[in-house]
């Protein structure tokens, strides 16, 4: 974070936008809120959604080598003492003698207290686990964690997924799901809270194949955050010196991204060597290994791990799409979205709200909902509609006026290049889904014309 | 559970066909499993998002009066207190003097445990709510609770909902989502665990008008049901006696369906009133209501609430599905799932691993996994194959054969009328899209002729 470069947007401004159209909201806000929680809105929800799934659709659907897995959130606490984060996922903790404020000692820059110059007490580890028990008694049998991470629940499961899908190495497993970490420190909105969502690649390989494997996932993620139109120059990849290495990481490289408070981590690939089954292995006592046909032996593969947080690449989406400029002789704030990010696909709009022409608009609308998530508005002027939608990064506005009940045809508005297009309410579908899915606008469906420039 | 009604299939085989398939797994099995928890394999994890995505596409997408919303699992404190449960949602415990075992006392028939017939100890209530603690200080300040239902995050944020859609009553807000209750009973497989995933519904109407929004949505959801393919015998609504509605409710009906152990809850239909908003608008001291602008006054909306249980349809969906017949001269496990639902669409089966015919197979498979899930399966004899794909419910197989190479034309077969039809390659996909969306497999594409009847 001590780079000069600076995003497009504050995150006031950020903060601001979500809160106004409904993407994120304080968690129980009625309440005063609860520290560093957030809930997802009507437009966030369908954001975050689209998200998860193109990973998805990225990651499992479109591989031969991988298959998906959802483990729960509540494990056995022994895989939390095979895994070390028993004994050392912990920060260090001071409070100041004087204000009784806690911080992270490693985060300090001198040693008295930053809000009032108390005095410090030493430090002490603080596990980031939280813990909570399972059954009527609260003793120490019954104590199990909220995961950490989801990886864990993968690993458990290797020789299940092994067993059942019969893959050979390479393949991997995916997952996607919510992570808790009781940080000390958390902030810049969602970017850091005590309640996130995860998404997760273990890759399993053959010892000896993993550093090239490793660049492997490397380059491909980073291909994948191009692909949902993150700008390649507001990514940077930052390898991990050898000193800073977790104690189960051969080799590290954190995706960062620069978000409005400078650049920090929005994934992170790691080689984890064997160390993961060979700790299971042992703790549990079940012989993790992957029977090798060329060289008849068993292996315990290496994993490399792409773990991507769900709630940073929504931040990064919003923050790599954010733009202000000039739109039909008025300003506008508008979202660059990716059409398979947009939460809205289209927006309906009637030219006015008579009745021939508003049940008329509504029948397209009910139409288009079949297949996408789409609104409906005749509230204020056009352009204010316009406004309205720009603003949440709906890529398509189908205006219908007069003229539609005559010719049975609508105009289709481009978000980004402004520019209208006339087609006949037949193909209207067919021209959407061939937009989303990326064709140019000016390739004109038949009997279509472009209506301005 | 009292009915004389048998489901098709008995747990056992279920859960074995799951386990040995890959839908789900005992979570943390290599540690011996945690009570009550469960993974959901390779298989599961694509027909749970299936179930989701079904619902939230029926309940959002294609509606014009409903929005979605992801409120996070940790709550403010002060929610539970207004909603009831720090106060009531607890269950009557017992304990055992002399083995120690624990039981609901509202569930035991006698006074005696039924385990050792040893003397038990005085009822005392167990609160289900999952305790942890937010900050690193465990004391009564810091307790925060896994939230025992999805349903708060909603009624909190009513508000925020209404002032960024400006969406007019009657209108719903619809979340899915894991829950937790720390159940001192247990079992039957997935359909009572102590985490669980919800998919809730909160419909907000007019007072007056609740009564007919109740009797619409309950026939709305054993609609929804129906369309899964879910046999219309095999459900059952069980209205609730007045003596048995919940502290909240006007009136409920359940939606039981026959579950191999007997009939058992489904989804609750709620008339909830005006309960939720009273008490948090009192707890928090905002005004939660709706201003009516017909009657130029502000109401408290009642709220018609349809929750159902993730685990519990995928258990429903699976107990229908499920079925044993003869086919190709040999028995077979099929399930008759849903094409929307079944977790592969396809499976691609060369006849043969020789190079040349396996390339052109593997093309074949890498252009439809770019659409659909996937498999392709070369091992062991075409009929073994099938039969793997009949047992997992992939409605369509696509082989390749020797003569594909030739005339470019491959064989579609469908899993539950075991017809064959043979199609050009290039109307492969179009086909698939037609007959996965439920169009007649023999509706033949241009140049498509049936196999064999």
């Amino acid at each position: 974070m001590t780079e000069p470069a600076q995003a497009k947007v504050d995150m006031e401004k950020l903060v601001s936008l979500c809160r106004r159209r409904g993407f994120i909201f304080p968690s129980s806000e009625i309440y005063g809120g609860l520290s560093s929680c957030w809930d997802y809105g009507p437009l966030g929800v369908e954001l975050k959604r689209n998200v998860k799934d193109a990973w998805w659709r990225a990651v499992v659907q479109q591989r031969d080598d991988m298959v998906g897995l959802d483990s729960s959130i509540l494990m056995h606490p022994q895989v939390w003492r095979a895994s070390g984060h028993v004994e050392g996922f912990s920060d260090p903790l001071v409070e100041c003698k004087g204000c009784h404020l806690r911080w992270r000692s490693d985060e300090l820059e001198g040693d008295k207290c930053p809000e009032c110059g108390g005095e410090l007490t030493e430090p002490r580890l603080f596990n980031l686990m939280f813990k909570t028990f399972i059954g009527p008694v609260e003793d120490e049998a019954s104590v199990v964690y909220l995961r950490p991470e989801t990886a864990q629940g993968i690993f458990v499961n290797f020789e299940n997924v092994l067993n059942t899908t019969r893959k050979r190495l390479p393949f991997g497993i995916a997952q996607t799901g919510k992570s808790f970490r009781n940080e000390v420190t958390t902030g810049n909105f969602i970017f850091r809270s005590r309640e996130f969502e995860q998404m997760e690649i273990e890759y399993f390989v053959k010892p000896g194949t993993d550093k090239q494997w490793f660049e492997y996932w490397v380059e491909e993620r980073l291909n994948w955050y191009a692909s949902l139109g993150i700008k390649r120059e507001n990514l940077k990849l930052r390898p991990h010196a050898k000193e800073e290495l977790a104690h189960y990481a051969r080799e590290c490289s954190d995706i960062n991204y620069l978000f409005p408070m400078g650049w920090a981590e929005l994934e992170g690939i790691a080689n984890r060597g064997d160390f993961d089954l060979v700790q299971h292995a042992a703790s549990s006592g079940k012989g993790l290994s992957y029977y090798d046909e060329e060289a008849k032996e068993h292996i315990v593969p290496y994993i490399i791990e792409p773990s991507a947080g769900v709630d940073r690449t929504f931040l990064a989406v919003l923050c790599d799409a954010y733009d202000e400029d000039e739109a039909e002789g008025e300003k506008r704030v508008l979202l660059h979205l990716h059409p398979d990010l947009a939460p809205i696909k289209a927006a309906v709009l009637p030219l006015s709200r008579k009745e021939h022409l508003a049940s008329f608009a509504q029948e397209i609308y009910a139409d288009l909902r079949q297949q996408w998530m789409v609104q409906y508005d005749d509230a204020q002027s056009i352009g204010r509609r316009y406004r309205r939608q720009d603003e949440i990064g709906t890529p398509f506005c189908v205006t219908v006026d007069f003229e539609s009940l005559e010719d049975k045809q609508v105009t289709i508005r481009e978000r980004d290049s402004l520019r209208q297009i006339r087609v006949p309410i037949e193909s209207l579908k067919s021209t959407l889904a061939a937009k989303l899915a990326g064709e140019d606008l000016f390739v004109l469906p038949e009997g279509g014309k472009i209506w301005k420039e």
